[in-house]
């Protein structure tokens, strides 16, 4: 980095305008080809995992605590009064600073990697929660197909502290696109298929959740390899995804363990 | 119920200002004693398990399409004119109805039960999702220390789908309450402990999870019997609290069909 950061006081500076965009809306990193990480544990997890910052953006009375840390990590800096930070930000988040970043170029789905499916989830929370634990229990990849919520939105970034860095992550897909992934494709039933607990489940293999509402669409069911059933002893309809997602993915993980190639 | 329905459109209305604060504010309830259950799916589960609404709530609109079958459910019923209902509700619900009903008077913990603790878990999401688990999963009670998300509040109801109307829950504990579950108590811990998907595990049972950032607190930990630890072989740090609960609540309802006490 060259010289001190840029200070920047108006609502009306173009940098802020767009900023605030990505920080706002969902579909911004899209239209503007770069991405907003807020707070200092996403900037960690994306620093750790070599991602180089193109800006790095602090509120005023927070720049001279960060100065010194990371001061010189991206390759340039902007200062915003205060308020600004707050119109910009949206968040209670006491670090006050974030990183922008280059979008990635549109990734090519691997075949072969441990991969979950998202079939058009749409609640950024649930889409968040469940990147981390496809990270946690050895997932390398995370296909989306159309419709699923963005996953480099703000809210997902967020509900994923971190997770997005350690997955290859594939957007925009169609159902046909899928059969690339050339795996064992696994999707949950609420009424057929063998119970998780007692399956014998493959390794690798990939993993397809659907929408909240209407699950996993006809065309992919017909592509599963295996359809299996969470066992529901207390008879609620049905789990949260995020919930289902994380007793697969983690059951696969056990699996692979006690079979000796995890 | 007698009579046709109450018409309001005025919002200075004393019950459209007690409705508002009731659906907006996560505290209402435990000032006004009384819940509001909104839309359709939410109300139906109440109904189901027996819950007496005292206010059935409709916007003009969309009060003709429910008269017919729940005008008669509720004490009395209220419309309100559109542009009042979408004042008080801030959601996109299509149903466009709710239900005012009774708080649950202050219940007391019950030993013995299948029994998940919340220890001040913050996120209305993350609490919802786990009072759908923890119903799916056979376990009949919910006990949540002070500091957790109000279980009644608007967004923990929503996020529950109808599971608090199949649980007994309480609210408002001390730690000390907690020994009058008079179980095994289950806890996660990220670095000791027996890995879950070995472990031999107890039912009944108790699972304590813990505030999102801090974890289950040293006195609860001091009580537990059983630390379990999840296998997380991708080395991400944390699962999202609602995941984790998931992925304990399944292994719990697992264990105790493989042994023939579910």
């Amino acid at each position: 980095m060259t010289g001190g950061p840029t200070f920047i006081q108006s609502r009306d500076n173009a940098f802020v305008k767009d900023l605030r965009r990505l920080a706002q809306d969902s579909g911004a990193y899209r239209r503007q080809g770069r991405v907003w990480l807020e707070g200092d544990h996403l900037c960690r997890a994306a620093l750790e995992r070599g991602v180089q910052p193109a800006i790095g953006v602090y509120a005023e009375s927070a720049w001279p605590a960060w100065e010194h840390e990371w001061g010189s990590v991206a390759a340039r800096n902007v200062v915003l009064a205060d308020a600004l930070w707050a119109d910009v930000s949206g968040l209670e988040s006491p670090a006050r600073m974030g990183f922008v970043v280059p979008a990635p170029e549109a990734p090519v789905l691997q075949s072969g990697l441990p991969t979950v499916v998202l079939d058009r989830l749409q609640d950024a929370g649930n889409v968040g929660s469940i990147l981390r634990s496809a990270s946690a229990f050895g997932f390398r990849q995370v296909a989306a197909l159309k419709g699923t919520a963005g996953l480099w939105s703000p809210k997902v970034l967020r509900a994923g502290m971190g997770a997005h860095f350690a997955l290859h992550l594939v957007e925009g897909l169609a159902v046909d696109d899928i059969d690339a992934l050339a795996l064992p494709l696994l999707a949950t039933s609420s009424h057929s298929g063998d119970l998780l607990h007692r399956a014998r489940l493959p390794w690798p293999c990939g993993w397809i959740l659907g929408h909240e509402g209407q699950g996993v669409s006809e065309a992919l069911q017909q592509r599963a390899t295996h359809l299996i059933r969470i066992a529901q002893p207390g008879g609620e309809e049905s789990l949260n995804v995020g919930a289902a997602a994380a007793i697969c993915l983690h059951a696969s993980a056990a699996h692979a363990d006690s079979a000796g190639h995890g």
